[in-house]
C-alpha cells in the first residue's frame, strides 16, 4: 500500500540518526569523573548512587511504563502506544544528551555523562512523549521521529534560557517540560489537522484497554513525587517536594472523582478522567514543590488542578477539536497544559506568599538569581523573579506553539510516510497483528450472555 | 435509575470531606522540621530521603498498584476495583494523617507531616483497602467512602492503644493493619449481607482479568519485604525483616502451589490461590519480621500461612458465606485475617523461643516496654509482654468485629445510594463503559476455533 | 486424564523439596552478622540497606514481573507463564541459597544469609527462568521443577569455577547467567523435542497478551541497569555500569526497531522483536558494564546486540526449529544466548582496548586475578585474563549444553507427568480456567464491526 520509498523511510532515518548519535558520542561524549575510576572521591560524588539513583529509577518507570501504558487506552493502538513511546524515548534520550550537553559545554562541544544526565535525558523524553499524546494515532513512526528530532532542541534551548538566563525555579519541570510538551503538541495537531482525524471510528477504548491504561496512570501517580523531587538541591527540599506532590495528588484525586461524577449526565465516572486528571495535581505543584511550606497550600493547588482538568476533558477538548480544529487525542492540554500553566502562576503567587526569611540558608538554592552577595545585595528582588517566572511561561507558550505549528505543517509534507485516513488510531499498517486484532477491537455489544458450546466451522453465508 | 438525591450524594460527600480536610490541614497541619528549610540539621534527619524513601515508595506501589490490581479479577468490576481503590486510598491518607496526627499530638491538635507520616498514612489506607476486599462489588462509591470514614478512626485508635499503651511489637502491622482490616470487613459483610450478594452471576473472573490481578499480586509479593521492614528501628533489623519476609514468602508460595493442587479434584491450580495465598507468608511473618533470628523459623511460618490460606479459600470462605451469611468477595480472611492471627500468635511464641541476650543493645528498640532502666529493672517481663501481644490480638478482633458490624448495618440504611441487586460486582451503574463491556465480561465458551471472515451486519433475528 | 500417580506427583515432589529445604536451612543456615542484632557495626554493613536494597528490589521486579509477564505472550498460556515463573523462582531461590552457600562455605556446610545472598539467589532464579523460556509450554509443572532441581547446582558450580578459579569479570552475569540459561534451555529443548511441539496451533499470541508481555519487557528494560550494577565493587563502578547499560539499551532499542522493520516483507514491526530484542543490549553489555569507560563503546555493543537479536528471531530460530529440531519457544537464544556470547567476547576485546592505568586503584577490584602484589607482580597478565574469559565462555557453553541435553532426555521419561500433545502451550490441564478461556484464545478474525444487540440463546444448529 505504501510506496517503497515510504516503506523504507524509517529504516533509513533510524539508521542515519543512530549512526550520527554514535559518531557524536564518540567525538564529544565522555563519562563524568563521578562515573570514572579514581582513588580519591569527594563524598557527594560517592553518594550519588544512593541519593539519586532511586529517584532516577522512579522517573524511568514513569517514562517507559507510565507514559507508555497510559496511551494504550485506544482500542486498536496498544502496540503503537507502548512501542512508539519506547522508540521516541530512546531517540530523545540520546538526542537530548547531545543537545543539552553541547549547549551547556563550557567551551567547545565536549559533554560529559553521569547519572544526572541520564535523569535529565528522561525529562527531555517526557517533553516529547507529552506531545506524542496530542498526536497519538495520527502520525506514522517516521513522522513521530521527525517530530522528536525538531522538538528536542527547541525544548532544550528554551529550558536553557529559562533556567540559566531567567534563572527561574521550576523544580518539577511543569513549565519547561509539561506546558512545553502540551502546547507543542496542540500546535502541531493544529498544523497537521485534517477533518478525518476527528470523530474517527477507531477512537475510543475497550474495557480491557482502559484497564491497561490504568497501569500507566497509577505508576505515574505513585512516582510523581520522585519526578518533582529528583533535582531539588537539599535533602529537606527533596522531602518537601515529595510531601507537597503527594498531598497535591491526593487532593486532586478526590476532586477528580467529585467533578467527574458531577459533570456527567448519568452521574457516572469517566475512566479518562480517572486515568488522567488524577495526575494533574502532580503537574500543578511541580514548579513549586520545593517552595511550598504549608501542606494545605499544596492541597489547594491539587484541588484546583483536578477540577480544571476534568472540566477541560469535558468541555474544552471537544471545543478545541470542533471549533478550533485542534484534535488532542490524549487530552494533554488537560493533564499537562493547563496544569502546567497553573504551576507557573502558582510559582508567582508563592513568591509573595512566602518570604525569604522562611528559607534560612536555602533561598538562593531555590532561586539562584536572588542569592545575596556579601554586602546583602542581590541580582533580583521578588518582583523581578516573579516577572522572570512570568516571562518563562510566556516564552514557553510562544516557543512551543510556534515551533509545534511549523512542525505540524512540516509533517504534512508528502515526503513523509503518512497514515491512511481509515487507519488513524490503528496498529494494523505498522505492526504485525494477531488473528484476534479486528475482533477484539471492534466489538460493540449489549448482551446478557453468550454461550457457544462447541466448534462449528462458520461459513460466511451463515453468519 | 437512582434518585437524584442518591445520584448527587457522592458529589456532596466528597466535596464536604475535601473541604473539611483542607480546613483541618490549614488550621492544624504543618511540615515537620526535617521537611522544612534549615541550615543545621542532624544527620539522621538528613538521611531520611536516602534510608526511608525507597521503602516508602515500595509500600506506595503496594497500596495503589498492588491492592488496586489484585481486585481487578472480577470480570465486570475492573474499573471500580482499580479506581475505587485509588479513591479510598487518597481519602484515607488524608483522613488518617488527621486522626493519627491529632491522636499523637503532644498538646492540642497540631500535627506535623514528614515522610514518616506519609508512610503511616499508606498503612492506614491498607486497613481500609483490606476491608474493601471483603465488601468488593457490594457497595456504591458513597458507601465505600462512608465505610472508610468510620473505619479509619477506630483502626487508628486501636493501633494507638496497642502500640502506646500495650507497647506491642507489630513491625509489619499484621495485627493492627491486616487482621483489623480483615475482621472489620467480614463483620461489615455480615451486617450488610443480603442473599442476592451470594452466588451472583457477576462473580467470577475472565481469562484476562485473572492476569490483570496477577499484576497486583506480584507487586505485593515483591515489595512485601519493604512493607515489613519500613518502620524497623535499626539497619540490621530492617535487613532482618527483609530477609525473614522474603524467605517466608518463598516457603509460602511453594506451599500454596502444593496445597492448591492437592485439594483440587482435577489436580489443577486455582488462580485465586496463586494470586492471594502466596502473599499470606508476608502477613504471617509481619509482626515478628524484626524478631526472628533463624531463617528456618521464618520459613515455617510461611509454610503454615500458605497451607492455612489455601484451605481457607477452599473450605472456610464457602462455609462462612453459605452457613454464616458472611460473604467475603476477595477472601480477605484467608489472605489477611487468619495469617494476621498467625502472626499475632507467632509473636507470642517467638518471645519465648528467643531470649533477651540474643538482641544486644536492641531488645528495647523492639519491645520498648521491656527496656531496662539503669538498675536493670524493666516495666514488663516476657510473660507480660506476651500477655500484651495476646490482648492486642483480642482487642483488634473485638473492636474490628463490633465496629465493622455496626458499619455494615449503617451502610444498609436507605439514605445511602445502594447497588441494585442485579448490578452487584458490576461497573455499569457507576462508570461509563466501552461498547465491548457486556460482551467481554459475559462470554462462556468451550470452542475449538472461531473464525469470522468479514463484516456482515447481524440482524437480531439471524443471531 | 492423567494417571493418579502423575496427578499427585507434583504435590509429593513439592512437599519433599520444601521439607528438605526446611531441614537444610534449620541445620546449616543462619543469618549473617549484618542482619543480626549487635551494638557495634562497621559502617559498610550499616549502609547495606541504603546502598544495595534499591538495586536488589529492582532485580526482584525483573525476576517476578519481568520474566513472568514477558512469557504471558502465548494466547493460552498466561496463567502458567506468570504462575510457574513464580514457582520456579521461589524453588530456585531456596535451592540456590543452599547450593551456593554450601559451595562457598569455608569449612563444613554452614552457610549465612544476608541481603547479598537474597540478591544472588535472584540471579540463580534468572538462570532457570531463561531456560524455562526455551521450554515454555512444553513441560508439566512437575517437569519444570525437576529441570530447576538439576540445572541449579550445575549452573552454580560452573559459576563458582568461573568466578573463583578462572577469576573472570562478569559483573552482570551475561556469561554465567544469561548464556548458561539459554544454552541449557536450547539443549534441553533438543533432548526433549518432539515434532508435535513445532508449528502447534496454540503457539502465537493475541492482541492483549502481546500487551501483557510488554509489561514484563519494559520492567526488564527499565531495571536492567540495576541488574548489571548491583554487585559492582565501588560506587563509581556502579554508576558506570548503570550508564553503560542505559546507553547500550537505548542504542539497542533504536536498532531493534530499524532491523525489525527492515527484515519484514510488509515493513511492519514485530512485537516479538520489540518485547525481546530491545533487551539484548542489556545482556551484551552485562559482562563489561563496570569496565567500559567510553559511552560510545557501550552504544556500539547495543547496536550489535539489537541487530543480531532481531536477525536471530527472524532467521535463526526458525532454522534451529526446522532443521535442527531445537524448538525455542521464547527465542532465548536471541535474547540471552547470542547476546551473552557477544558480552563474553566483548569482555576479551575491552581487556585490550582499555589499559590498567585507566583504572587507578580499581583494576584489581574488577579483575582480582590481576591484582599487583607489593612488588608489582601479578598472577595474571591481560592475555591470561583474556584466555580465562574465553575459557569461561567455553566452559559455560559446554556445561550448559551437556547438562541441558541430559536433562531434556531425563524429562522425557514416562515416570514424569507429561503434557498431552494437543495441550502444549495451553493452561487448561493444569489450571482452572474461566468460562471465556477457549473463546478469548481462539478468535481469528478480520471483521469491520461486530454488533450484537441482545441476548439470544444460540443453539448449535443456528450457529
Amino acid at each position: 500500500m505504501r510506496s517503497p520509498l515510504h516503506q523504507n523511510q524509517l529504516t533509513l532515518i533510524l539508521g542515519l540518526f543512530q549512526a550520527a548519535f554514535l559518531v557524536t558520542f564518540a567525538l564529544f561524549g565522555s563519562y563524568a569523573p563521578s562515573a570514572l575510576p579514581s582513588n580519591g572521591k569527594d563524598v557527594e560524588e560517592a553518594t550519588r548512587m544512593t541519593n539519586l539513583y532511586p529517584l532516577f529509577q522512579d522517573t524511568h518507570v514513569m517514562i517507559f511504563i507510565g507514559f507508555g501504558f497510559l496511551m494504550t487506552f485506544l482500542k486498536r493502538y496498544g502496540f503503537s502506544a507502548v512501542s512508539i513511546n519506547m522508540l521516541l524515548a530512546v531517540f530523545t534520550i540520546q538526542w537530548g544528551i547531545i543537545v543539552r550537553g553541547m549547549a551547556s559545554a563550557p567551551h567547545g562541544f565536549k559533554f560529559t555523562i553521569s547519572l544526572e544526565q541520564l535523569l535529565t535525558a528522561d525529562f527531555a523524553a517526557a517533553v516529547i512523549l507529552i506531545s506524542m499524546g496530542a498526536m497519538l494515532g495520527k502520525l506514522s513512526p517516521t513522522q513521530y521521529v521527525i517530530m522528536a528530532f525538531f522538538e528536542t532542541p527547541v525544548a532544550l534551548i528554551v529550558e536553557h534560557i529559562c533556567v540559566h538566563n531567567l534563572q527561574i525555579n521550576d523544580v518539577g519541570g511543569s513549565i519547561i517540560v509539561h506546558a512545553f510538551g502540551a502546547y507543542f503538541g496542540l500546535a502541531c495537531a493544529k498544523g497537521f489537522g485534517k477533518k478525518e482525524q476527528r470523530g474517527h471510528q477507531n477512537e475510543g477504548s475497550t474495557y480491557h484497554t482502559d484497564i491497561f491504561a490504568m497501569i500507566g496512570a497509577i505508576f505515574l501517580w505513585i512516582y510523581w513525587p520522585s519526578f518533582n523531587a529528583a533535582v531539588a538541591a537539599t535533602d529537606d527540599a527533596r522531602q518537601r517536594a515529595v510531601a507537597n506532590t503527594f498531598l497535591s495528588l491526593c487532593a486532586c484525586t478526590m476532586t477528580t472523582f467529585l467533578v467527574s461524577q458531577a459533570v456527567d449526565k448519568h452521574k457516572r465516572f469517566d475512566m479518562v478522567h480517572i486515568a488522567n486528571s488524577t495526575l494533574a495535581g502532580g503537574v500543578a505543584i511541580g514548579t513549586t514543590a520545593n517552595v511550598v511550606l504549608e501542606p494545605f497550600h499544596a492541597m489547594i493547588v491539587g484541588v484546583i488542578a483536578g477540577a480544571v482538568s476534568v472540566i477541560g476533558y469535558k468541555y474544552i477538548t471537544p471545543f478545541l477539536s470542533e471549533k478550533l480544529g485542534i484534535h488532542d487525542t490524549c487530552g494533554v492540554n488537560n493533564l499537562h497544559g493547563m496544569p502546567g500553566l497553573i504551576a507557573g502562576f502558582a510559582s508567582i503567587a508563592f513568591l509573595f506568599i512566602y518570604d525569604e526569611s522562611q528559607y534560612p540558608a536555602q533561598y538562593d538554592k531555590i532561586y539562584p538569581g536572588m542569592a545575596r552577595s556579601e554586602d546583602g545585595k542581590r541580582m533580583f528582588d521578588e518582583k523581578t523573579q516573579a516577572l522572570n517566572q512570568l516571562m518563562a511561561i510566556g516564552l514557553v507558550f510562544l516557543a512551543s506553539s510556534v515551533s509545534g505549528y511549523i512542525t505540524g505543517l512540516l509533517l504534512k509534507l508528502k515526503i513523509w510516510d503518512q497514515v491512511r485516513d481509515e487507519e488513524y488510531y490503528a496498529d494494523g499498517d505498522y505492526f504485525e497483528t494477531p488473528g484476534d486484532y479486528d475482533f477484539t477491537s471492534r466489538i460493540v455489544t449489549s448482551v446478557q450472555k453468550i454461550e457457544v458450546a462447541e466448534y462449528n466451522p462458520l461459513s460466511q453465508k451463515e453468519v
